[in-house]
């Protein structure tokens, strides 16, 4: 695929684009406005129309996106076509939400295997997820091509195990450990998962009711 | 406070600055100008300037941004320092999680209770936060000065929860059900935790890298 730099806000954008896509497919709507797809996402109709612009032209001026053409694009975007595969390291409280609650093959990630240390889950299977030991896993690794590893270890053990994951060809990481990984200048891709961001949303969303509630009454 | 609307997208940029503040306090920097802030996050300059003047003057042209003053301000336009009370709902994997790792307090935020149905957590305390059965939410809820609520039951029984939760007074939801929770039109505050955004932008990385190798091999 041809590819031209895109800022990183763009790239964030797209995969709430996706999801508003979806909801519109869901509901039957077949083609959409860059005003309505706008007013939905809280955007400026020029905005969609420049994040588009930059992976080439979807859209007819004056006549809206095709929803299902769209979408399949924007999934082609993201690599969700790829096949990229995945480890997950950690079945704690979070490790196993997500084996239990998260569709990878949502977002077109194949979820191969899982690691962890505790007895009482190695050699079990989850979701039909087989579950090993943390030792075996750079066999496993040099054995597969894995690109991406979903990161759910305990704090104390999290830069370590990253070590491991960038020693033995490990490209990404979904960070869930709320530790920076690694240094600046590390080849290695880490997406951190802030939960605190949506919170912090919320709580300027009360707040801001509050406030409007106060100057009404006054 | 006096507020003026501000664009969803600035709210969403917010804790973005936040965590970058920090970390810059950390770090023991003490100045910064939106140049060097819009270098770090991938904003121009010009974008961080206009967001910050949507809250009042905060820096002096040619000068930058006091670290300490400016994240004071954010955090206040966030609303951290107004003592949001919160309950959890649901001390499964993800809500067992959270109470675990998740700094409610970092946030402003004081979670106070949590809610179950299962006879081994309720009555116990996790973390010096009380377990109680569900079915004594609705007299907590009004006996306390509840704002927010982590809504992490099963999928089935979410919507029904979040009536309950609705009915008593509960502003808005922290919402890791992954369900689509309330109409439209609902008084109630939802922000849905997508674990999908992050790791799609991850997926969308490890393209972009993959592209670029492969177009420097050829």
């Amino acid at each position: 695929m041809k590819r031209v730099k895109v800022s990183n806000n763009v790239i964030r954008r797209l995969p709430r684009y996706l999801r508003k896509l979806d909801e519109l497919q869901a509901a039957g709507i077949n083609r959409v406005s860059s005003f309505e797809l706008g007013q939905q996402l809280g955007l400026t109709p020029s905005q969609i129309r420049q994040d588009f612009s930059c992976f080439g032209e979807f859209g007819q001026q004056g006549y809206g996106y095709n929803v299902m053409a769209l979408r399949e694009q924007i999934a082609s975007i993201l690599g969700m076509n790829r096949g990229f595969k995945a480890i997950l390291v950690g079945v704690g409280n979070i490790g196993h939400a997500l084996m239990d609650n998260f569709s990878f093959a949502d977002c077109g990630v194949d979820l191969v295997a899982a690691f962890d240390i505790k007895d009482s889950l190695v050699g079990s299977k989850f979701k039909g997820v087989p579950i090993y030991h943390e030792d075996e896993m750079q066999d496993f690794l040099s054995r597969n091509d894995i690109s991406l590893a979903v990161l759910a270890v305990p704090q104390e053990v999290a830069v370590s195990v990253t070590n491991i994951l960038a020693e033995n060809g490990i490209e990404a990481i979904w960070n869930f450990t709320n530790m920076e990984l690694t240094e600046p200048d590390s080849p290695i891709l880490v997406e951190n998962v802030h939960f605190s961001d949506s919170l912090l949303a919320l709580s300027y969303f009360i707040s801001e009711r509050a406030d409007e509630g106060h100057a009404r009454t006054n």
